[in-house]
């Protein structure tokens, strides 16, 4: 188990501004990205919106609480099973806005094309944004198109952005967490990081596994209406269920602990994890969501995210408990416990 | 005077989609973006919000309109005389916001980064952003930070987005130019264009000229309390005045008269022009605004624009016409006339 001091040390050690460059783990998800985020954009642009820290800033609109939330998708390579940059770019915002509780209204895409990139391509991306946009309803209802010179870009980066709305009584926020709550996961864990990464590896499961890039808006209204009192929603992307829950830790001052037992997970997925030596809690999701709510609440919850085709294989994997340290442990299937760290440096670049 | 027909084709000429690249001039803002823009993404992403083709989006929030603007940055230098791709961000999103007539809320960053990026130069950049928006009160509320190879950016990427509010009673956009209107311009033509291609070409006027970057929504409020009525406002960025009135002309289908002795400029920047053959109504400005506004409050809003240090050098540089073939024309200092066409191809890459 590290010691306290050096986790929180290492979430708050100063980055040398100086004589520092950026280095492929600051876009990891891990403490490296926090440290920057923390250090260089929430430091520059203080405001209360960037300190609370979740994938989406909520405001209050003339007579509704409203919710804006941007990503970049810089993932390589741009086509993969199950999705494309394209879907992926659409997904992702769409799941940023609902992890607020809020129903997405529109999005917002800005193109940064390399120069010598087929046109048919493009087609073949934006086709793709489209018919997601439209299967989520949720229209694309502005944008912008750069290009740069061959070479000082890799083939499509897409910015997308989100707007939506929160009904009245949602307060949904990764400082909610308190002790007793339930920790639920809405399916498999690792499918979109794993897909990828076979890809890339061109290993021979490459074929097998889907990337599970998905709009999850939908089970979001479904688990909403069913319990509106959920405390946090977050999908667990860049970093995977152990960064995310670290996070989520961190912001409400409170430990967790995992059972190792009730993670769901594809057989595949859990094969291809022990050939190549990953944690799957380390790895991307794109179509899964965490939610924590009250203990008496966890069954119902449960129950919601089943009847969804995007929650059948959703499960209570876990508990939040006390802890100063704010902590993520796991009870292992062998009985031990073990702390689940943030991850340090970088799995896999370029996942999202 | 080309001929009618040619042009027609040009705007709408089939792209080809099968063996196609994307080229550098389906980013200069001039025909064969707006060939791209509507072949590509107006046809896929198919909503009427995109139609209008306007720099932004309005809709309707539960009591008040609404409006949203997305842009990626991608100019080169980073580092410029009178600002930085950080300012450029922050003013450029705003000022498209504002072209609505809306006062623009909040903004949202997206960050590409360039492993190996010298953390020295994102901080100086965070910082001017940081500075811009406070300067301008609208806080940057939410944003992400991905991170590719090195060799697969250039430096920094940065993609904002903006929303705001329209107050009741204003109805501006592209489409409601009429014959008879008044067209104005804010302030001299081209200096960010001639700035940043002076430090480009190393050119010894480059001390002198300085990038015009600025956010136009102050400037904006005081002509729409003076003004409600204006019909169209449009920041002539890449492709400058002439692109920017051949759009307004094409959606309002009018023609446009404008008066080259009545077009503000430096002195230095005409000189730049001449000395590099380049036309200033196609150079790139990032702190000026076109409006157009029914003969009858033409010196109303050239008043109000005057008095505000933005507008100073405000000038009324022609007007509207009835034209079935959208012509921009120009009366010369030499008392010809001549067509103001569409940029072909481009004149200067990442200028924004």
């Amino acid at each position: 188990m590290p010691n306290p001091g050096t986790v929180k040390a290492g979430y708050t050690r100063a980055i040398d501004f100086k004589h520092g460059c950026v280095e492929m783990k600051h876009g990891s998800g891990g403490r490296a990205m926090a440290q920057l985020i923390q250090q260089l954009f929430v430091a520059a642009f203080d405001n209360d919106f960037l300190r609370q820290s979740n994938d989406q800033a909520c405001f209050q609109g003339s007579n509704e609480r409203m919710v804006i939330s941007t990503d970049s998708y810089v993932i390589t390579p741009l086509f993969f099973p199950g999705g494309d940059i394209g879907s992926l770019a659409v997904h992702g915002t769409i799941n940023d806005i609902a992890m607020s509780g809020a129903t997405p209204s529109y999005l917002a895409a800005s193109f940064i094309l390399e120069e010598g990139f087929a046109l048919s391509d493009l087609k073949r991306i934006v086709d793709s944004m489209a018919q997601s946009a439209m299967a989520a309803s949720v229209p694309i209802v502005t944008g912008d198109t750069k290009v740069v010179e061959r070479g000082n870009a890799d083939g499509v980066f897409i910015t997308t952005t989100g707007i939506g709305r929160i009904a009245e009584g949602i307060n949904i926020s990764s400082e909610n967490a308190r002790p007793g709550d339930r920790i639920l996961i809405s399916g498999t864990l690792g499918d979109h990081g794993i897909a990828v990464m076979a890809l890339r590896e061109n290993l021979s499961f490459q074929t097998s596994i889907q990337s599970d890039t998905a709009a999850l808006h939908d089970l979001v209204a479904n688990m909403v209406a069913a319990v509106p009192a959920i405390h946090v929603l977050r999908d667990p992307t860049r970093g995977g269920v152990a960064t995310v829950l670290n996070e989520i830790a961190q912001q409400s001052a409170v430990g967790m602990m995992l059972y190792e037992s009730r993670l769901p997970m594809r057989e595949q997925v859990n094969a291809a994890c022990e050939f190549l030596g990953l944690d799957p809690l380390y790895i991307a999701n794109e179509g899964k969501l965490i939610a924590i709510c009250g203990a008496e609440d966890a069954e119902n919850l449960l129950d919601a995210m089943r009847k969804h085709p995007l929650g059948e294989d959703a499960a209570i994997i876990g508990e939040v408990i006390e802890d100063t340290h704010c902590f993520v442990q796991m009870q292992t299937c062998f009985g031990g416990k073990r702390v689940v760290d943030w991850l340090s440096g970088e799995q896999l670049p370029r996942i999202c």
